[in-house]
């Protein structure tokens, strides 16, 4: 069982994608991360949703989140706007979130090695570098034990 | 806008639930990881599933990914096997995966403040001790900022 078996499509955004959209994505997905690809539709490392709420909240309610309740939360326009105009390259890290890559051509076992290796939810699926998608811990667990 | 306004159920397995059982919860739920509670139905911990997979591979695999070529893979029974009569307990890693926790009366924006902080993409929600589930980032971005 190869790793082009396994693939799935995974919700992709570019460097150069509106933030807004990212952030669509993941709340219409339910997904706790987007993979990011660079101009040529190579894997270049995860969003984490995580991230995307250090660019909303406050410097000063992030420092200590017991002032978040003197910020008038009501203003989720104003929380909107602080994302308007920028790009998923601006939400990123500086210390970019590597993702895992396999290749297409690798075994089930060899992936499950490096997910528990690596202790990743999420590998990303390169045939020729090209991003084919991604496979999940809980699809390789299910293609691995054929659980029923 | 409160915890306990933002709260949705969450797959949850006890320390003592068979190891099985929670690996067949991440496949159906397509989770990457689950909520542990302890005995008192208290948080205690995040089995995530790359530590299922820590536990099914061969360590001579983990130490050195290529060597799973030689390893037959086709037989899931025997990997299913290494599952069978352990419980959550047994899978949980040595240092145990903290799980972020929040009280059902914290405002969302301090639960934002804590995820960004912590970089987690899910807290659980307790009231008096008890769980009463969890929040995932995507939830909480699709709260605060009331995309359309």
């Amino acid at each position: 069982m190869l790793a082009r078996e396994l693939v799935e499509p995974f919700p992709v955004v570019a460097l150069e994608s509106p933030a807004l959209d990212a952030t669509r994505l993941l709340i219409e997905r339910r997904l706790p991360g987007l993979i990011v690809v660079d101009a040529h539709g190579a894997p270049h490392s995860v969003l984490p949703g995580s991230q995307v709420l250090r660019f909303l909240v406050p410097a000063y309610v992030q420092e200590d989140p017991s002032l978040a309740r003197v910020y008038d939360e009501a203003h989720a326009d104003r929380l909107c706007a602080s994302l308007a105009g920028r790009t998923v390259a601006d939400l990123l890290p500086t210390k970019r979130v590597e993702l895992s890559v396999v290749d297409a051509g690798d075994t089930a076992l060899e992936i499950a090695a490096i997910m528990a290796k690596l202790r990743s939810p999420l590998v990303a699926v390169v045939d020729d570098g090209r991003l084919l998608g991604a496979i999940t811990v809980s699809r390789l667990l299910e293609r691995l034990l054929a659980i029923p």
